[in-house]
């Protein structure tokens, strides 16, 4: 059997033309769509003919892929860099929400998901006996302990209980304590501090400040502060918190939205059975990723179009733009998964990649995008590759006809438009007024927003980038691109404290003439 | 003289290596720094020696940069393609703010300048009168009628007057309604419709809807609607709104936050001295950005640093990191801004161009952003260059030492760590623990983002931009690109609209398929 990368490369010298009439049709787009767990994904729209399907095909055969997700969801140690120091530890994301029947047998992710179950119990007691007390909660951590659980937050606040609001305090610029804290009345605020190691410099330095702030209204702290930490960590002491929650090493943090790192807090603003649905949306999407043959496997063609973009037709960005507001700050969850998942220059066994990885991700909601950076996408020198997502239904229900169509219909209406326009392009005799076409984009589309449908986006995403380090033979896993920023930062901070403490700070020329730009 | 484009191109083929052992030093770090308007911009980490500036420079002079910036304020016609049909007009964004003596004597500057001055006054009076009746304003706008007001209301929260809430209401999903509508006392409500047509779909959908909902309260909307429109567009009569405010054609969407576009709001919630402080600190740009040589110019020498990075070290994407969290929303309007103007593919004569344009413009506020995709930015495969942002002091001066250091001390240790880090890189026996460095960094440091500031450094980016257009020979100030999605949507929009109008709308099988997508 051919290589599969030398066929492909051979199909990327002439991929279909999307602007030639008629190339772009009905049945294309009809045909060229798969379903799963209520998501509809269309991709009509991609640069691919059937050659080029079979051999993304068979890039994922050959690449293993089924089988490398069935063994992570084994619990199998997907996370290392062989012959080298690494964590060196498996994925179990998907345990903790292997919670309808337990379906894994793998001995860790039978082991995880029983933990993950235990933690979920807990979270029901705890709901219940809070109940009534709080009407803030603020949860205090960066990072994935941030953006997965304030994306999903923010999506579903159509759904949030009434008088639960949460809150997310993540950077440490003092304004963002100081702006969060503003408007709260701490008696009934809840503060839940996330952080694995216990020792994430942002999120120990705003964990202080709010407890001062509790301190000086003559609130004990310990009566208001959660933790979601690992057992044994720092963070791990009933002497300071109401509660802990644990989470554990073998779920990295952009991984762990459904884990108690989410769980906490959507618990509180959705109710449990609000958090178990997003769960239950999460868990068929691991059970139809890892089952399902590639042709019918969403995120799998998902991860397989993005290698075809970025490896074949040399792309370097992909615009993901939810057309949906509640989706607000999705993209900013997506890119940190993506990033900070597949931005890696070497391959599991230490090499360096002869190939691009991850792509930059980025985007904004639609139809917002279209008035903003549109322009470049249609008519930029370089070619961009997108990924939308739309809903039927809205989730408030509350729209209104102007000029016989309702708001959702507009949204609908300009999310295919966009779509069309930007693969079959337009020709025109004023220069200004050619549009190249050729921008590969791919939908998916569903029913309406709600828990188990954002749970199924999730698990969706994540699963679209493993399966692309699983073909890219990187690990997705572990994140040593951040160890050196925090080194000198450490370092640098030594000169800010060496007038308090006393103490010298070894000496960092570079660092020490920033800091005298800002006196002089 | 030879030309700047082969010498920049010889030069690029063996840039300075950052990375090699006392390259990056103090002296270079203090000596490659320039200051303007409160604003001191630092180049030290940017890939460049004393040849590369001395042939940039000669790229700007030979681009006349500082001649078309200068005819750009005096109001010569810059928004054209020469040979076809185009907007043909001048970009007088910057009459808006001089408004501190007049300084431009450009024939077209002075009259708009004048223009601006009456929306001026007509704003203080305006101002004057509503004192007191509401707490609440919305402002109904998309693109450049939300992006950069929106940024600016944000940045400066901790300057709003008590009781002078603003929010934005820009997205035709109906759900952005719902959402904002939700919490608001509408008899203590102002709405602010921006359109320069009056005709945006997105713009008069939400109107509708908010109307609406005024009349179900039994409150009539004509006692709380204010319009920025232009003149003798049909949002131009005082039947329906309290009181009408101009807008000009010569100056874009994207350009507009110093207009009335964004006066109105941050009027209402700054004071009336407070946006004539961002007026002011925007002037005092103005007259930098046209009269100070290539050297000491802060915009035309961002904007070369950002040509010699995309078009000779052939980086396709600049991040945007603000290290504040009040600047949480101005990536999204820089990327408007940049991506939006410099997204094109012919020049000003409309030939197709030969070499790359504005490149893919994304970001997020720092330290977050650190959590998230740095590891890409320091370990892909692929170069990315970074525009930073900090300031010495924080806004609300709401403070707490922590391990002996503030937070406010520790953000700057992270950008001036990661500065230095994406620069230098680092050498690891370990493959997973190297850094390639050598990413391009520069950054602004201004001493506090207060109104002024916040003016000078708008006007920073627009200058910036507008100077690498000249450079390109492109037009940044049109955007045929978003026009031919309006069309498909609209033609999309009559197949929703038939069943009601019982009108039938023309064929569109490819649009046709989505529509059945959405119902089986």
């Amino acid at each position: 059997m051919k290589d599969a990368h030398a066929l492909l490369h051979q199909l990327s010298q002439q991929p279909i033309d999307l602007t030639k009439p008629g190339v772009l049709n009905a049945h294309r787009v009809t045909s060229m769509c798969v379903e799963a767990c209520g998501l509809k994904l269309l991709y009509g729209t991609e640069r691919i003919d059937d050659r080029v399907i079979d051999a993304l095909e068979r890039l994922a055969v050959q690449g293993n892929a089924l089988q490398q997700m069935e063994a992570m969801q084994a619990g199998e140690k997907v996370n290392r860099i062989i012959g080298f120091q690494s964590e060196n530890r498996s994925a179990l994301h998907t345990a903790m929400r292997d919670q309808f029947g337990h379906t894994h047998n793998g001995i860790e992710a039978r082991l995880y998901a029983e933990k993950a179950a235990r933690e979920l119990q807990k979270l029901k007691g705890f709901l219940d006996r809070i109940e009534g007390k709080f009407i803030d909660l603020v949860q205090i951590g960066i990072g994935g302990s941030d953006l997965g659980p304030r994306a999903l937050a923010i999506a579903l606040e159509a759904y949030h209980r009434p008088h639960h609001r949460v809150h997310f305090l993540s950077n440490v610029d003092p304004d963002d304590a100081a702006q969060v804290l503003r408007h709260l009345d701490l008696t009934k605020t809840i503060v839940v501090v996330v952080s694995k190691s216990g020792t994430t410099l942002e999120t120990l330095t705003n964990e202080e400040i709010v407890r001062a702030r509790f301190a000086k209204k003559g609130l004990n702290p310990k009566e208001h502060f959660v933790s979601v930490t690992g057992e044994t960590s720092p963070m791990d002491d009933p002497s300071r918190y109401l509660e802990s929650f644990y989470m554990w090493d073998v779920v990295g943090g952009r991984y762990s939205a459904t884990s108690m790192v989410g769980g906490v807090a959507l618990g509180f603003c959705l109710g449990y059975q609000g958090f178990c649905e997003v769960l239950k949306g999460a868990h068929e999407m691991d059970l139809h990723a890892r089952s399902t043959p590639v042709r019918s496997n969403l995120p799998l063609l998902n991860a397989l179009f993005g290698i075809w973009n970025r490896n074949y037709l040399k792309i370097p960005t992909l615009a993901m733009i939810p057309y949906s507001q509640a989706l607000l700050r999705f993209p900013a969850h997506l890119q940190q998964l993506d990033m900070e998942s597949n931005g890696k220059r070497i391959d599991h066994y230490g090499h360096p990649m002869s190939i691009q990885t991850g792509p930059v991700v980025w985007g904004e909601v639609g139809t917002n995008g279209q008035h903003s950076f549109y322009q470049l996408i249609h008519q930029g020198t370089d070619p961009i590759s997108l990924e939308f997502i739309g809903f039927k239904e809205s989730q408030y229900g509350e729209d209104m006809q102007v000029a016989h169509t309702t708001s959702q219909e507009k949204l609908l209406a300009n999310l295919f438009a966009q779509s069309i326009a930007l693969a079959t392009g337009q020709a025109s005799d004023n220069p200004n007024r050619v549009f190249p076409g050729n921008r590969p984009n791919r939908m998916v589309l569903a029913k309406r927003l709600d828990p188990y449908t954002m749970g199924a986006l999730l698990a969706y995403y994540e699963h679209k980038v493993v399966f692309q380090g699983f073909l890219w033979q990187i690990n997705s896993f572990d994140q040593e691109g951040v160890q050196l920023g925090k080194v000198l930062a450490t370092k640098i901070l030594s000169h800010f404290s060496t007038q308090r403490t006393k103490e010298k700070a070894e000496p960092f020329p570079v660092a020490e003439s920033y800091l005298r730009q800002l006196d002089s």
